[in-house]
């Protein structure tokens, strides 16, 4: 007996990828599957959104990619989606296509999108993902976990080199609005000093903090400086080195490597939570709210308060990570 | 200017080592001297306590221990501990040494421990460490997250040879009490089949699971098989070869491995701010509490209800890794 | 201007796999299409050869295979190809795909296929992959770096939990016929003990071994058991306990993770040279050679001499080993 | 019965750090124990040699550095050993403390002090280590085969995030005057350009290569830039952007992570050869000479010949970089 599908279930992947996504998009699938939905991939983001790039997906189909990186939907920036005119189209052709609700993965900008549709009438779920963490409403987005290990690793390896020599490693990291990824690394890496948006530095505070570590008897000194916090690294590494503080300094720039790389086990299991717990709203009826994680649950939170707030840096790390470096 | 330490604290690491005891001890050590403590390492555990294997701990003691698995205070289980004679001579040595107060990293019978001591007076606290996370009052212990991740690197690569040939992977895993880290890692690891301590499974069910992934379509299988949960992997092979469920098995057992690892990230961070708190839990009068965590913040509950409660498995969880792997 | 293509080559892997097949067939492919050759990928190994599941391979269809482990045109054992009748159904299929030439990816069995239809005139190149190192004519094969590091990884991470308890940690490799991963992996990892194929032991010996070890002062101590070795790492930790050596032991049994993950530097580079190499040897007339890595160069041997000879294990290693682990 | 040590061995390590040399000090410790001599630990290269920081090394010692990236000895650079008066120095403090003869870890540089002190009568070998593999009468040095590693895995993750944007990403490696490194990452990585020292390059030619690849429909693309090749990745990037090549560019720049992490299995085996070897050189009476890896053995070369030869980078290697990226 073949059963009516009880729903069309579109799903794109929208903004800076971020390691999870695929593991999202295959609980997605495979919970509608299990729920006799129907499943279509939606390619390119919101550009394919408009143009149509649908594609039933399967069980198979997603077979072999929990432990991928990037998403198998690709991304894509989309300024026709940014006007009335492209959210009209793709709700034509979301309709042609007889898609009945769509699940949206990607970050604040992805989200803004999502409640535009449903303003004008679409169910739509969000999922945050973004390894910036700088969406309110959830505790962590997807992606955030393995940047951070991602982050640490190399670090990690700077250590070693660091006690054969008295040097301060300037590592610059991803997080243009936000230092949740910068001040989260200088504590699991043990970073002397970490500069960050929320927080205003001169580069004679950081050439003092420095110097003390120095002084402390400490043979290396990490200093973590977030894209967003008003830094170049390789420019501070000038500036450090003409005002000798001890340590000769050394700069790696991370880059795009932080959104790379399989999975973390603690990124699979959210993204295939949310993922689980999106199809589940879908199927209760829900539209305009996303995913969020609270505690050891997954919340529904409205996305219209999601892009009306700012989720702050808890500065308490800020302070412990100061303590932890001692 | 000398200042007299506030206080002296005993840190002692006791049972099974978890990736992330190293990256408490530190935390543990540079928050007290922050706060004007003198902190004491005990070697050895409790049999340590016994003996007075104590000795001052200073920042650079714990300097470039953060990324190292293990325990450097090493561990070591002690009959003589579970006696009261045993107790009254630890405490007699705490007190010889001017030790204020205690602070146990370590698992059930490490929390045990903590509370027969607080019950005769010692200030203590404790810290969930327990790679099978199978301690009530937190949702999670130092060392799970690392495990975690050992297990699914471990899965990732038989995926990898698994695609030449049809075959069904068994992975014996930890976990003698607790199906935690079994059912987590068959969601993160995408496993059609877990077997845990709280379900009972016959072989009958596992050999029709794995034939039901054959006929659908699946070209490999994954079986994770916890310790505690009465099958072996060598001999669970055996019988579905007999069986012929369409895969050949292959049997991989992990052992020590998954305590082993540079902690994670998540386990650095979990790891050091229950240190913290540990640490501000003593300095405002705490005692008999451990460290949970609860949300985004940690709290402190009573050791008494630690132990009294067993941690249950989410069985939400149990099903929904089955959906998946679909 | 469309050029005639100059030759047909086909590729198969057979045996099992191995990490930087799938390198080697990226570099075959691409090799192949620079000169100006058509390229067939052969799918499951012989079996497929006598099918003729072919199909043409262009540079985008070996695109993100570089890092992959396993094979993309899969591996599978064939009992049809053992016998003249297979093989002549193969080269009657070859033919009418119009395939010129054929290059082989293999272990020794597959060399043994490749020299076989070199007899019967085929154009046929072989290249040596197979974890063990087991093959004859080559200082490595693809695949052996990999899964060296796969063991040696496994084995620090056991080091780590060994700094807590004074434990003899046993871990199981592959290696039905040969010791050489045993022994490699027994250098690298600092193993107390190595037993091998090609050195009886007894268990008294691994027992005064130990012992020793433990008398010297070690907190710890590895023992690298060859699958061929005539142990098994359970029966004998079992014998080890009974003895008393000391150490309390534990099992790993790594099993099929050493054939899985992404391959090393050294394989991917050794694959795609021995890859280019192949291709040259074809578009230079020669057949019924393997790729054979000498000092720095690949060299072609006869599969004839490859087939005839067993490769022995160095025994300075072994003795350097024991030196080493002291 | 206590043996006379049958010689007294110093040891150093010198110049910029690499993954292995651990491991090597651990061989010499050990190699140099069993055959009776004392080894002696020179701290901090050079000038520890000048300064007489010399401390014996036992067998427990260098017990758990296998695995560790630095080097235990640390390593300075000194100018004062660039002056015979500071070699004199060095020498009366050698003799003074009864060492016999010297190994000296390190890169070109330590060579050429080691050639000093042969010349004026001291007992010395050299073995090879820089991550660079500059070092002229070796196939490779300690180090190579971590670094080469570590930029792989740095680019498997930026092809992660390239499958969702078409982007061309930059990654600025070590190499001030060797291509090696960027060479071999070339091959290992898939990278479309690499620009080294050794090859003129123009931006335009740059500029040509991608704009080919990105009409062939690759989605990305991966450039290789050499310390030494006279671009800097961030300003090529910006010229590249201007000349709008079809991808759009990213930058990384990895810096000393090169340097760090837990070395490979290839170079914990190559470092432990050569430190076996260098021991077994100095027991047979050899002095000026390198120990070099040549096919599967270790030669020994006359240091003279080493500094006096500059090591090239195989062309071969160069080209066939292009054919596979095709």
């Amino acid at each position: 007996m073949d059963l009516q599908p009880s729903l069309t279930i579109g799903i794109l992947t929208s903004g800076g990828d971020a390691p999870g996504m695929n593991a999202c998009i295959r609980s997605i699938v495979r919970t509608g599957l299990a729920n006799n939905a129907r499943v279509l991939g939606v390619y390119n983001g919101y550009e394919g959104l408009i143009d149509g790039e649908y594609r039933p997906l399967g069980a198979r189909d997603v077979g072999g990619i929990l432990q991928r990186g990037g998403t198998i939907l690709q991304t894509r920036r989309s300024s026709r989606f940014m006007e009335k005119t492209g959210q009209r189209d793709a709700i034509r052709k979301m309709n042609e296509a007889g898609m009945d609700a769509l699940i949206v993965v990607g970050g604040d900008g992805s989200l803004h999108g999502a409640q535009a549709l449903h303003e004008q009438g679409v169910r739509v779920i969000g999922i945050p993902a973004s390894i910036d963490n700088d969406i309110w409403g959830t505790n962590i987005a997807i992606g955030v976990d393995t940047a951070m290990n991602t982050i640490m690793d190399a670090v990690d390896k700077l250590r070693d080199t660091a006690s054969s020599h008295s040097r301060a490693f300037l590592v610059e990291t991803m997080g243009r609005n936000s230092g949740y990824l910068a001040v989260m690394a200088g504590i699991v890496c043990g970073a002397e000093v970490v500069l960050i948006p929320e927080v205003q530095s001169t580069v004679e505070e950081v050439a003092q903090s420095l110097e003390n570590a120095y002084k402390r008897g400490k043979n290396h000194s990490i200093v973590i400086v977030a894209e967003g916090s008003g830094f170049r690294a390789t420019e501070l590494a000038k500036s450090l080195d003409d005002m000798d503080v001890g340590f000769k300094t050394r700069v790696t720039v991370l880059g795009h490597i932080q959104r790379g790389g399989s999975p973390t086990a603690y990124d699979r299991l959210v993204a295939s939570r949310m993922g689980f717990k999106a199809v589940e709203a879908l199927l209760a009826g829900q539209s305009g709210v996303m995913t969020g994680l609270k505690g050891r649950g997954i919340d529904l939170v409205p996305i219209a308060d999601v892009i009306a707030n700012k989720r702050e840096v808890n500065m308490e790390y800020y302070e412990m990570a100061k303590v932890l470096a001692r």
